[in-house]
């Protein structure tokens, strides 16, 4: 890797914007690393919602440079025993709690070794036990993109915390999944993968919980306005979208929502 | 212009930030020209408002140096055939779906070519059919800031797609325009130009939908607490406020509502 | 102060982020430094709400590196006559309208110097009677950042002025507080210091307006599920919190809500 290339560190919390949570830690990480390019995942995950942090972190990480620092701030734990920890992958660094909040990106990732944050020496100075993202994620974030190898910040951990993940399971000759998450435009993502599809060479049409079937088509005007549509994700899984309105509002969908992948019928 | 300052990119978009997308873009962006300024305008343009979309692009856009690359995406046609366009002015460039969203901005610029965005060597390697803005416009935007002259995007073509925008008319020895935009404070952006007001030596007074008069005043505060006032505002255009409260709520203005400027007569 | 270092500018607005506000104000900065860092404390304080932003800048201010420049606009009284300064103090500048957002800040830093910002040649060449965060605060904030010193900018004054800030006052033994700031998560922020608890040796209980005791704790998860705790917060102050909830909410706090703490007894 690039020493000379600047790396960059991305923020994904529920800290919201209205406060001043997340401009501190820029200031700290920028305190300890002027250089540091910090660029926001978002930092409106609902308020101790790990599954929807998760699946946003699994979504954004790849599409960045190598040597990327992901710092994921989802801790309604905080202060408590549960562990910090930072994940090296062949291409990342992931920093956040044990709580599971890294494990959807990382089961995608080669994982290299995992440490504990417990070296004091990295954070800041005084420590609260209410916001350790910007007294410990923050300035050990910023430690790592300094070059400080991972090893420094605290003993070796063999695994991480996973979340549990919704298998996608067969039911008669076809598919059941469900939905993970629901986007700002109200489109539902499920758990279904786009390669899946691609796999069977047969088309598909997805029964949603109202009973009404929906087709899988490229993109969202393939359907007349205001027509349920199936497409495959730019995050790599099925979606139910409404071509030009909020699929989960006008049709129910909300994470846990079960869609079922029919064969289309050639009669 | 000079190749060695740092250009900027700015983004406008309707993506929200509760999710990942705007970060996935700059993920993207920083990729490719880590040296790149990525700068918000705004990613609440309300899902699919191509006029909100373009009268803040038009508000903002001048007010960054010169070679400043414009990222505008509020795309409902996404995936479909409508074109996307790389627009070089004498200043600046826009970047965006050929839909309308650029247009408010390019009324007031020195268009020098327009190119399509075909040449997918300035793509990601695979597009999504659903977030070109990842896909397509964010990599395109990264190539121009490295350089990458327009004319390699694609094929050139002579005119881009425009907004209907309501023009103001002559009334009774007055003027009738109409509010097209309201703030975050409930301030009533109409399309009355503070030229227009300036260049009349006259005094006016703006008759609201409720009936009511309302004053023209250089700022908010001089009128008494809760009052409309107009004031040439900031972005160029009159607008309707009140001090210290939220003018669209209180007096029901909305995108469409009319306001008509009247002389003020002197017996 | 290192002057190749790189000099942060914090921006703390009520300007939201539905618009292109707070975009063009960066866009202005960076016109005139390509190379500041620019940072978001947050743009989402209530319109008008000069306490909240007080607050907001005070709990994070002291979190960036010396020599930055934090900037605080909010400024109901845009274009009337009140004054706009820069503050000097022994680690930072501070620029705002003196209408009290910078006071609460202020109140722990070492001020060196106070100048009113008159000279427009520090300012963009039109300046609106609406948008002096673009037109003044922005430029003025890229020319400090530039190396010019506060003296450039206008006459010296002596004071700032000073929002009313609610004293802790003492009650039977213990303490009376009130809530003057709520947080995303429904966390109630209040005016007594975490260091006054430290420093007394006793243990103490919070009563709440609704008559319930509330427990003093490390963190958050020290009480069981939706329970409420009082911990010493990150920014300072005792806060109120419920463990997994929203405190503001089940409890019914708000700013100026009374918290009175009283001694364990021992019996």
């Amino acid at each position: 890797m690039n020493r000379r290339r600047r790396r960059v560190i991305t923020l994904l919390t529920d800290f919201g914007t209205c406060d001043w949570f997340v401009g501190t830690l820029k200031g700290v990480i920028l305190g300890l690393q002027p250089q540091a390019g910090v660029i926001d995942l978002t930092h409106e995950v609902p308020p101790g919602d790990l599954l929807a942090g998760a699946v946003a972190l699994r979504a954004a990480c790849r599409f960045f440079q190598r040597g990327t620092i992901h710092v994921a701030v989802v801790d309604p734990g905080v202060g408590s025993a549960r562990p910090a920890i930072v994940v090296e992958t062949r291409d990342y660094f992931f920093v956040g709690p044990d709580n599971g909040i890294l494990s959807l990106a990382l089961r995608r990732e080669t994982v290299r070794r995992i440490h504990r944050l417990e070296n004091s020496r990295y954070f800041l100075p005084r420590i609260s036990q209410t916001f350790h993202g910007r007294d410990i994620f923050a300035p050990v974030a910023a430690h790592l993109s300094r070059g400080v190898p991972a090893q420094r910040f605290g003993a070796q951990q063999e695994d991480y915390r996973k979340l549990p993940w919704p298998e996608v399971r067969p039911n008669r000759g076809g598919l059941r999944g469900e939905i993970v998450y629901v986007d700002r435009f109200g489109n539902a993502l499920s758990n279904v993968g786009n390669d899946w599809l691609d796999a069977t060479g047969h088309e598909w049409v997805v029964r949603l919980p109202n009973r009404h079937l929906c087709p899988v088509r490229p993109f969202y005007q393939a359907v007349g306005p205001g027509k349920p549509v199936a497409v495959a994700g730019s995050s790599g899984f099925l979606e139910i979208a409404l071509n030009g309105g909020n699929a989960a509002r006008v049709l129910g969908l909300r994470r846990g929502s079960v869609v079922t992948l029919q064969k289309i019928s050639t009669r």
